[in-house]
């Protein structure tokens, strides 16, 4: 039996839902877009404006952290228990570019309710899936007699996802202390779909390079040259050619070193899913599949490391031909890696890889950009199967596992905090997020609502349970 | 023993270099740029020049040669015996651009005699190589007495052959009658260097393509879906490093189909001449070789077909990295065809190589661009014997043989009139074909002369000893 009446958690997010929204919306409205340098005030302001409604909400600690770049938010509601675990919310307020020219039906920053569906720019990601912990937290209270959560509860909303995160890091290093926590929940991630309520696991970790080739010193005539000489563009291709092998596996020596492999019951699991492969395939704007040998579609994107060429250049690309041996090529590789596997490992293999692969007169520069480590919960993990009841309650059925193919900055709150790292969305694939016309489903925005005032519970008993 | 005394050429030419050098700058300073379009009147300026010219040598019939682009001279000057061989020359009258702020000493189009070398856009390449022609069949006269040359002298010189010479196929075709020849003479290349005379016997053919792949409709991102779908920069890269076997072999079935083999006895020749890889390298702007194993460096460039990659091009390119799976690539491939090699047989056999090998998700489209035959004329074959006497006799030394990597419209002239192509020039390597200060070394231009005026006569002999 859990310790707050589900009945009760509904009535009172039935009597906030009007004033929730309405807040919501104001948010909303505030064109807080961290890549763009004239929104860095309203960046600014969608901080402040976080602070006082968290202050509002009645967290006793609400405040601005500046970065290098854009403010986060943190923010800290400590249990009466001092024993209670610590949960750290993760999400962020800054929101992607939008202008009604690139095809919204209205504003993007005009927030409107049309048929259950609220759209807005930022609506879903993320600060839909921020705000409902605000109501989550006040219901979680209203509905045990609660003042304060059953769990010390931190929220860190960051003022750069968006802009790929450059000062998290540093900014997670610096407040170690104060962002302590026994679970990192992140807030920033969706689900199957409406009817298939699902928990994430983990992401997968990104490790990115560049390859420069440099042959002749300038590009030379390939009439007078051609066949004696090594040419630059060949070798960049080659080097790509020798990724994979012929089970499409990467052939990268020592690349797979440390993998953590699925285990049979997170086969099973997937397996399980309502997936279909031609909807998947449309998403993916694609006619064919194409991948490891041995493993399905989901356990690809989800659970297997690869290697992909994001670019690749080099020699004449205008009309027509031009009869040439190139000077220099370049390819830009990532590798999304999982569980197990250390980016600076991978980044030892690649460089040795390519230095062996180079024919004499051909040299190379390799530069590795920041990496992002890849991060899992094993299925039997406490505070998984916390979220997973919480959800469930809220979704009135059981809840299904998934893992994400992306990268995040989770990773590094996974690494500098040493807690194990929870994904919690109710975002579903067709929201739109960095596309016109972003939405939230309000059912499912309520959903979210919900299983934040069942989560406290769920987190804090679990800890009772485990004493 | 040949018809025509040395010693009574040389006289001649003594005599005369003067007004020829004079005549040869007075067209030099014509600016006959094909590929712009403010020179399209020096163009027809300097064929008309020419056109006077040739009459005043001596031509009966000099005529500008309209085309859909810019004009080619022909002229024809019949021998007294009907029974002699008919010769036609080739070159071109149009010149690459040239600015004295692309590093020029001077004006590019006001010559200037400094050292012994004359210096001007086009003095060697090719209204240099063209004129001496003039001066050589009046020594020729002279020096035997004749009143006609003792063969049937036809030229041809084209305006268009620095832009690609567009309208050459066609021009050569409508005129194929009065073009007709036993030999054809390409006064447009260069030899060895000024100690070692050569002659060329072939060069290389040209087959172009570039293809096109199509993965997903759009960019994807590549941690939703990398690993799961084809990447056609992965796919573009896969042909492209195809293209050769572990011997650099070129690897498409069939694309050897017909080559030429070299005869031990060019490889011997090839191997006598004076050839320092390091200093190759150099002008290869390389620091090493590579090519089809078995071959020297000499055979890969003149007489081995190739595959090479002229561009290459997907995904993003610009700088930091973008997870994104592309949505197409393409790769630009150009073949080098020997000898026994048909153009058309090289793009059947690519097509059917690339349709192979690409899995399915990705298609493809090949587009091949206009081809150029390869040409050879064998070691034995009487008219090349007979260069190659002319010129031995002018350097007073044996000359040697060589052939051409690159590709040019000489080949037309082959398969259009059905006579074999060879090749006469006295430019060396350091003369700066399509660069700043191009010049051509006056005792060399003298020397094509003296060939010139010996050549009539051992072309005609040989006729008559083929009786």
């Amino acid at each position: 039996m859990s310790e707050t009446p589900d009945s009760a958690v509904r009535t009172y997010i039935d009597h906030h839902r009007g004033a929730f929204l309405a807040d919501l919306a104001e948010w909303l409205r505030i064109p807080s877009v961290s890549a763009q340098p004239e929104h860095a005030a309203d960046v600014r302001r969608s901080a402040e404006w976080l602070v006082d409604k968290l202050r509002e909400t009645g967290f006793p600690t609400a405040e601005v952290w500046p970065t290098a770049g854009a403010p986060a938010v943190f923010a800290e509601w400590p249990a009466d228990d001092p024993q209670a675990p610590t949960v750290l919310v993760y999400g962020h307020h800054d929101v992607q570019p939008a202008a009604r020219e690139d095809g919204w039906a209205g504003d993007p920053f005009e927030p409107e309710i049309r048929k259950g569906r609220l759209y807005a720019r930022g609506a879903a990601d993320d600060k839909g899936q921020v705000f409902f912990h605000t109501l989550g937290v006040r219901a979680h209270l209203a509905a045990t007699g609660r003042t304060s959560p059953a769990v010390h509860l931190k929220l860190l909303i960051e003022g750069e996802e968006e802009s790929g995160s450059p000062n998290f890091r540093t900014l997670v290093e610096q407040h170690a202390a104060r962002l302590f926590a026994d679970a990192v929940i992140v807030s920033d991630t969706g689900m199957w779909s409406a009817d298939t309520p699902t928990v994430c696991t983990g992401m997968r970790g990104l490790a990115e390079c560049e390859i420069t080739l440099h042959g002749p010193e300038q590009d030379i005539h390939s009439g007078s040259f051609g066949g004696a000489v090594p040419n630059p563009a060949t070798e960049a291709a080659r080097l790509v050619a020798a990724l994979h092998d012929e089970h499409a596996r990467v052939a990268i020596p020592g690349f797979y070193d440390g993998v953590t492999e699925l285990t049979d019951r997170e086969r099973e699991l997937f397996a399980e899913l309502p997936f279909d492969e031609g909807q998947w395939l449309r998403t993916a704007k694609s006619t064919a599949t194409h991948g490891e040998a041995g493993h399905t579609t989901l356990e690809r994107i989800w659970a297997r490391p690869t290697a992909e060429v994001n670019g690749i250049g080099g020699g004449y690309q205008g009309p027509g031909s031009k009869t040439i041996i190139p000077s220099s090529a370049m390819v830009k590789l990532s590798f999304r890696l999982v569980a197990g596997q250390d980016p600076d490992h991978i980044e030892k293999v690649v460089r040795a890889w390519a230095a062996d692969r180079l024919p004499a007169g051909v040299r190379h520069e390799i530069t590795f950009g920041a990496a992002t480590r890849p991060c899992l919960t094993p299925l039997d993990h406490p505070a998984l199967q916390s979220v997973a009841r919480a959800m469930g309650r809220a979704f009135q059925q059981p809840v299904r596992f998934t893992r994400e193919g992306g990268s995040g900055p989770a990773a590094d709150l996974q690494e500098v905090l040493g807690a194990p790292v929870l994904f919690l969305g109710i975002s579903v694939p067709s929201d739109g997020w960095h596309a016109p016309n972003e939405k939230v489903e309000l059912d499912l925005l309520l959903k979210g609502v919900e299983t934040s005032a069942y989560l406290w519970g769920e987190l804090g008993e679990r800890r009772h349970r485990a004493d």
